[in-house]
């Protein structure tokens, strides 16, 4: 069976993904894409080589009978309407980060998929798919370096044009995400620090930052986020045991030694170092989709990572360690 | 367009391949499959989950009317026949290496296509679509580490039960093939020196081994051959060119520190380590036959192998330099 | 010149320098040693194989006529009586951390040596004379990351049998000192975080913890302490700049592939990471001595780690980020 | 006691181990140096900054009343005639490699010294107290990997403005030595392999070069020889057992990310490398020779080396595997 999905928002990330879907993956084909404008969608429709129908709108795309699911990457404030539209026209939905650009717009997608009774929504959190992150999950679940009590998070950019918190929160909704996930465990409070800001950054942007993160478990996380470190695009995380320490796995390229440097390239793009974990991440999602099941990140879990990120926000202007307090979580999102 | 795939051999590899060509990659799938017997064929379908027609013989395969192309993974005496008919037929065919089990067969097939006028015959040399190799390629060819003078290859299994000359040819014909195709070069003579053998091999193997190769270019190369080397599959290639020097990338693992180690596992097996590019070989593959092109190693590759090899069992066993002599390369081949 | 120098305390530390002294390196002999009693000093005196006098009390090897330079490995409560009285002998002394067991006790040895009005005391930080600090400084300093934004530290134990707040501070006053002088900063502020405890600290013992330190130029860094990592002695530092990141050099040994691992041994006594440190140490110290210069860690330097770990066991109770506030610095540390 | 040692040669080496021996080492002074003419040795003496004698020739120094030990770090040609005038005077020496010019000057100093009756001889190969290969070396005599069967060592410098054989033997010599000492084997013979040579190399060497050397046990050891390498000094060495693999560990610095590059300087001057090497040599000898012990290289090493220079330099024009074949060994060198 191929799953035929619509495509909502044709902008660079939407058009990657429906080449991703129509060109790269097995299994799905694109029959629909919407934007802004129909031309817009016609545009992206030719660029990427395919045929599909383009559609004036979003809901057009849901309620098209030949649709089976939808991949919903348009502008973050219109993910909470499209979202909460394939849900009740009873469709599979995907939703790139943010599912919702507020934590009621989240509840209110959960609460939609929890009436509808069955799961429907997959949020773009591609960590969770990269090989690095999963061998680090594997050695942790079977007992690698015994019980984790600490980890520590590097997540730095070369350079990102972000002001004011949202590039905190951009960045490190990641780590919120793929923390939770790689240590089971929940948030219970949040502390931003802030160094002195790099003198590289132009306008109000504080860079970097510090974020740490206690658990219920009583973990502690600590998160430096550094949108414009310069040097390169560079994920790092370290989980310290009881009995030993395991780091994320690196990319691999070609040791070369010349110039009396012995040197291995950085990568310089966050594309070029989740590039297989979103083939992984929507191969998945078409192959559980098509079965009728889902596996990935829910609207629980983009309901967490927004509380919490709002809370970091908090806790910046506060100085403060401020507690991340959830909603009870319906059964419905038991595992 | 879906090509269609008909599959001569379905023992294990063969079985991995059927499944690797209708479940996990896209573009193909295997309509027919043939073995020494046709209920052996009919198991590996069954076992495989797929639909396919099951025949008693490989020259029904190639000749079943639904049949685009052939996949020739029967055992190595056999193929020189299949890929001969396949080519006879005008169908694509990608064969396992060894292309023939001698030199001699290698030509008839040589001949054959060149007489065919277009490009049928893939050798299933897999080293070439390696991430790994293709890096270390990237970088020589744009002069990372200016000309490379020499390069120094260990090619090591954790245990292999081979006997007599067929282990080193086994496993180093990788080397031949893939060193040629990174340096872009030929071989014109070969040495193999053997060191005292491992107490660790029984029978009458003398392992590990040293092959060393000159080429056209005036190149020296040397592959260690250790096929019992009891710690792991390692796969390592130094190139030390005018300006620097250049490794192999390895395999990422999950860094751990524990027990008074700093350690990374070894890989155990070679499917673990290859299996990413028998995947990217078969699609570009199947890619590139659907639109009727070659880009893999070709016929006159496998017949460079095979002669390459001849003159390693010679150099073995009279410990002299031995000389590889080519026939004149067919314009056919020319890139 | 050699130096003669009497060793008050001759406990496990103190007879390993007094070896240090008197065979490993140059330029000092061993004169005089004390202990609570003088048959304890006679020992070590025997143990080490040296000529030397015993004395009964510390206050004696400081007055001995031969004595020309004075260290003190005694137990920590009894330090700053012993340095006050090699001052007010006008005798350069060494002190082994802790300079005094409280911040008053290091103010009135301050005190006490700017009256002298020449440099007399150096306290036992090894860490600024180790090579890998020291190549971190170095490239620090030559601008090679760029102004250092933030630092994060790990110092861990494989096992350490301490209580209460002293495991803590006792390890982290390392930090306290070397982080100074590596990044030529002081601290103005400390916070203590403590995760859940590894289960496998007995007592009372919260362990891990993280220290989080600000400077007064605004830089952060962290300190994860964990004085029961079960694996190895581990000490690590990463410095983030505003062009890069570097780390500190790590102890080399021989990598090993065997048994299905690539794996380093990782050294478990902190003696084994820091004996070359104080070599250099002590052999700079009698260089500098002998010429009437002094160039190590100063009483200053001591009393901002007693300060600063006051802070910390301050912070550690109230869970609070608590102010780090020093005196005036005397002129007289004015390099 | 402390050594009073002469220096014969006071040459840059010359001059180095003149301020070893006075000023960084312990147990020594140098009360006698003497080079081709007696100003030179006066100068050399000033620059050192040291007090002692100048003499206008080698013997003078050698017989100089208070000279207790000899170090020739003269001109090549002149060391065979200071080391047996330093045997006949019944004085332990020093000698920089190589030991003589020919191997029949090495067979006479080593019979010179067999009819002394005492050990008398060392020869400057200090590669035996590099700490890093001594790691490896305690690792292989733990039975870490196994029984060894291979080796692959790499020497390359820089730049080295060598013509002839001299360049491939003067570094290659150190291997010669260290590889019997670590392996605790012996060389039966040799085979030189020319490839391509670097096109950066001017006059008639041809670099790099491949030696390949078999042992009494069989091993075979192979010698990449690269003297204009351009890219750094680096050594590295990778033995392979029966059941595993270990590398000679390489010196650490301080790994940088900057400029989307992960790196680590590369050594680029052989005394850099060597430099700590250099004075446990020196230090061992000294605390050795004033006990009247002998523990390093002895006069049969560097008779060694000069026998497989020699083969070495015949293999490498005659291109065929040259049998190297030492006289019997005087049961006086026997450990």
């Amino acid at each position: 069976m191929t799953l035929s999905i619509g495509v909502i928002g044709t902008g660079a990330i939407g058009k990657e993904h429906m080449h991703r879907l129509a060109v790269t993956l097995k299994g799905a084909r694109v029959v629909a894409a919407s934007d802004v404008s129909i031309e817009q969608a016609e545009t992206a429709i030719r660029d990427v080589g395919i045929e599909a129908r383009a559609y004036a709108s979003g809901e057009e795309v849901i309620q098209a009978e030949d649709v089976d699911a939808v991949v919903v990457t348009s502008w973050g404030p219109t993910h909470e309407q499209f979202v909460l539209a394939a849900i009740t026209a009873g469709k599979p939905v995907f939703c790139e980060k943010p599912l919702a650009t507020t934590a009621e717009g989240c509840m209110r997608i959960v609460e939609a998929e929890v009436a509808a009774g069955r799961p429907l929504v997959q949020v773009g959190f591609m960590r969770r798919f990269d090989a690095a992150y999963r061998q680090l999950k594997a050695l942790l679940d079977s007992d690698g370096i015994g019980r984790p009590l600490l980890a520590k998070c590097a997540h730095r950019n070369a350079q990102a044009n972000f002001s004011g918190d949202m590039g905190l929160i951009d960045s490190c909704v990641h780590e919120f995400d793929v923390m939770r996930w790689l240590l089971d465990d929940d948030y219970v409070s949040a502390q931003v620090i802030q160094p002195v800001a790099s003198s590289l950054v132009s306008g109000d942007l504080q860079d970097p930052s510090l974020v740490i993160l206690r658990t219920r478990k009583g973990r502690v996380i600590t998160i430096e986020s550094f949108l414009n470190c310069q040097y390169g695009y560079d994920i790092r995380c370290e989980v310290v045991g009881e009995r030993g320490v395991a780091d994320l796995p690196q990319p691999t390229s070609v040791p070369v030694r010349r110039n009396a440097q012995a040197s291995e390239p950085v990568m310089t793009h966050w594309k070029d170092r989740f590039i297989d974990a979103f083939n992984v991440e929507f191969q998945e999602w078409i192959d559980a989709t098509a079965q009728g099941k889902r596996q990935g990140p829910t609207a629980w879990d983009g309901l967490v990572a927004a509380v919490t990120s709002d809370a970091c926000v908090k806790a910046r202007h506060s100085g403060q360690i401020e507690p991340i307090k959830l909603p009870e979580r319906p059964a419905f999102y038991n595992n």
